[in-house]
């Protein structure tokens, strides 16, 4: 049996790691990246607008957690690494595997059509159009901003935190009334950045959902090391054992002043912030729930307050966006995309997603453990279920990681990278294995 | 017996609460104040060139242990107030207590003459010389930048952290090689704002003799409303217990590359910074330990690296200078001065010092509770003990608040609140009144 070609779209940590693992398969592949260099959301000013990386921005993982497990971080980086050494360390990667080869830069896919017989037929940037009889989608779900839709009008600046660069940059915050829409990582970092006095600047946060606020560091360790959920017990019981211990963390959001979260602690993404109950216990960035209704330059909140802002950044998320696809052939409307593993779609055997998740802690080792399962199926050494039984597991599977969250397009990703990985090593790769050998011998 | 005229030298909070004390006893005062405006270190831009602060400078005690006892913080404050909320407070402590009226200001003192028969002459900046029976020096001690003295020349530029007030002034810090020198609130304050990736600076900070550092806030509470001494129980024992819980607190410096510090925890001010750990753990700045010498661009340090620099900022604290007495006269040379209670210079009966200790937590109930008694002294309500005596308690007091530390200039001044209170207002006044009962009966 020959093995497939294949396409990688996207030269992200996803395509890296997805190529990597191709390679040590020995498959035929291509990547095919529209900018000029790997790294993605983690190339700083990539050329093709898809990183939302802010000149300050560090990781909010530890380096312990982030390393690939067959390309460990440098002994030498700092536990939080800025974005400039994950670049590095991702170019590291990129040569280590020799993996640059295999990519065509500036060459971005255009177009994927299904053959009617199965195969991938790609229109590229360079004009050409190439087949391929497999694909894998790695083109990142941190790049199309997602704007909220308030009634009323704002006339004053409006930005989304994926442009957002330095306080001068891409206009001059200082002296600015400044209002932050979000609560993730991105709106803790920029409001914090954006309301030191120096800047002379007055920043307001607005959320609607709120969020419980952890910080990076426990008694002198990065916080994650702390983190870990264990395979044999229920995940909805460990989250019990962590809300428990969570006074001890921090304290209630409302203490900052900040809304009552909507969802109990560790029922959604914490934000990650030594920085923003300082700055709101200081002062220097004031709390308000959601945005009622928009009005010149005047905000209402839905506290029956309003302010005037000179400019609005909105720090709430992204759209998962598949431009190369018929949007009535594969979309993501509200995020939500089931997939099998979060890697195949039932029904169409010759396409892999990688990366399309929110794992937590992160998503470097979650991609590295879908590219193992990617190339194990493009050779053969991993078969899928029939299709109703991927659809009743990616019912189950939601239910299991979801389940317990909001009803909200940010948390649609949600993932435990621990429960994840277990799955994959001890269940999903053996069973995969054990249908592929009956279906060889049949 | 006529209350004596007295003259308070300075209206930053040292002078404003014993003016308060003496309007209440209804002493006749003047206060003599070399600006145009109260507040002395916490009015930011003071044109007399004494304030310290920074414009992104929030005071690092809650506003809960920062409260006068007569005047409390507005329940609208922050709970760690910036400088600006500061001086307003101190505004507000001067416009309702009358003492506005008490202040000449523009009008400091040039030279402070003690007369043979006791009684002062004062020569002030207006030209004029006048006399008074009682001084009062509440001149400040952090406004007099100490430099340390390393062997060979920077040819960089050198700033003071007296100086600095912010990324742009008073000069261009962006783009620069920064070495920050000590590791104070200070140093960590000014380390922490100018290593933002966003200003593109590469920041280093060196300290000769390390530091524990602590967080402002406790599980969501300002970390300080958890502090607190007791007065029946030695002190040396409950800087055991809190050495104890320190691993639970934060880290060892260690962790973040931070020399060993030469003292235990609790021995020495701890410095209190959430960023700062934060900042190191993430490679924004380069910890070193103390300089070992300097050469044109390069400063050589004690593990033997060494590394070119654009800028020093010295964070390395502040002499106690007494400009109006001739030196020979009053003068503290390493910041040693032999106060009893802080206050009376043993031999000088009619002077006392206001506002020269570092306490623990803040100076601000501290200095009250020392006008409280200069103010008794004044009127006749409290009288020293002899000579002989005041010296020896002047030596046991210093081995119970300062035995324990290191012996440096930044360290003389170090004194617990809790304890000092207690025994001002248990011991302290109740034995002078006695005094001065049984004098006036003899």
């Amino acid at each position: 049996m020959s093995t497939p070609t294949t396409a990688v779209i996207g030269a992200g940590i996803s395509g890296l790691t997805s190529g990597k693992m191709l390679c040590d398969y020995g498959v035929p592949y291509t990547c095919f990246e529209s900018s000029d260099r790997v790294g993605g959301n983690w190339a700083f000013g990539n050329p093709n607008g898809h990183s939302s990386a802010y000149r300050s921005l560090h990781i909010d993982t530890s380096k312990h957690r982030l390393s690939f497990k067959d390309y460990p971080m440098p002994e030498s980086y700092p536990d939080f690494p800025h974005h400039t050494q994950i670049k590095e360390y991702l170019d590291g990667y990129t040569d280590a595997f020799g993996l640059r080869e295999h990519i065509e830069f500036r060459n971005g896919v255009r177009h994927a059509r299904r053959l009617p017989e199965g195969g991938w037929e790609l229109d590229l940037e360079d004009g050409s159009t190439r087949r391929f009889d497999f694909l894998v989608v790695a083109n990142g779900h941190h790049w199309d901003p997602r704007f909220p839709d308030f009634p009323g009008t704002f006339t004053g600046e409006i930005i989304h935190s994926h442009h957002y660069v330095d306080p001068r940059t891409p206009l001059d915050f200082a002296g600015k009334r400044i209002l932050v829409v979000g609560l993730g990582n991105s709106a803790a970092d920029i409001a914090v950045e954006l309301s030191s006095k120096a800047l002379q600047t007055e920043v307001t946060l607005s959320t609607r959902s709120s969020a419980w606020i952890v910080p990076k560091y426990i008694a002198g360790r990065p916080a994650d090391k702390f983190y870990r959920t264990l395979p044999y017990i229920p995940l909805s019981w460990q989250r019990k054992v962590v809300q428990l211990g969570q006074p001890l963390l921090s304290g209630r959001p409302e203490r900052y002043g900040l809304p009552t979260p909507n969802h109990r602690f560790f029922e959604a993404h914490p934000t990650q912030s030594v920085e923003l109950p300082l700055r709101l216990g200081s002062g220097d960035i004031t709390p308000k729930p959601d945005i009622a209704r928009l009005d010149d330059r005047t905000v209402h909140f839905t506290d029956g307050t309003s302010a005037e802002f000179d400019v609005i950044v909105h720090a709430t998320g992204y759209n998962i966006t598949f431009p190369f696809f018929d949007p009535e052939f594969i979309s993501a409307p509200d995020n939500r995309i089931g997939l099998y593993k979060r890697i195949f779609l039932p029904g169409i055997p010759d396409l892999a997603f990688a990366g399309f998740a929110q794992a937590t802690p992160t998503l470097f080792p979650f991609v590295e453990c879908q590219a193992r399962l990617i190339a194990a199926y493009v050779i053969g050494r991993y078969a899928l279920p029939p299709v109703e039984e991927m659809e009743r597991v990616i019912v189950d599977d939601e239910r299991r990681y979801t389940g317990h969250m909001l009803d909200r397009p940010r948390h649609t990703q949600q993932l435990d990278y621990f429960a994840y990985e277990f799955d994959i090593r001890t269940r999903e790769l053996p069973a995969g294995l054990a249908r592929a050998t009956a279906r060889g011998r049949a």
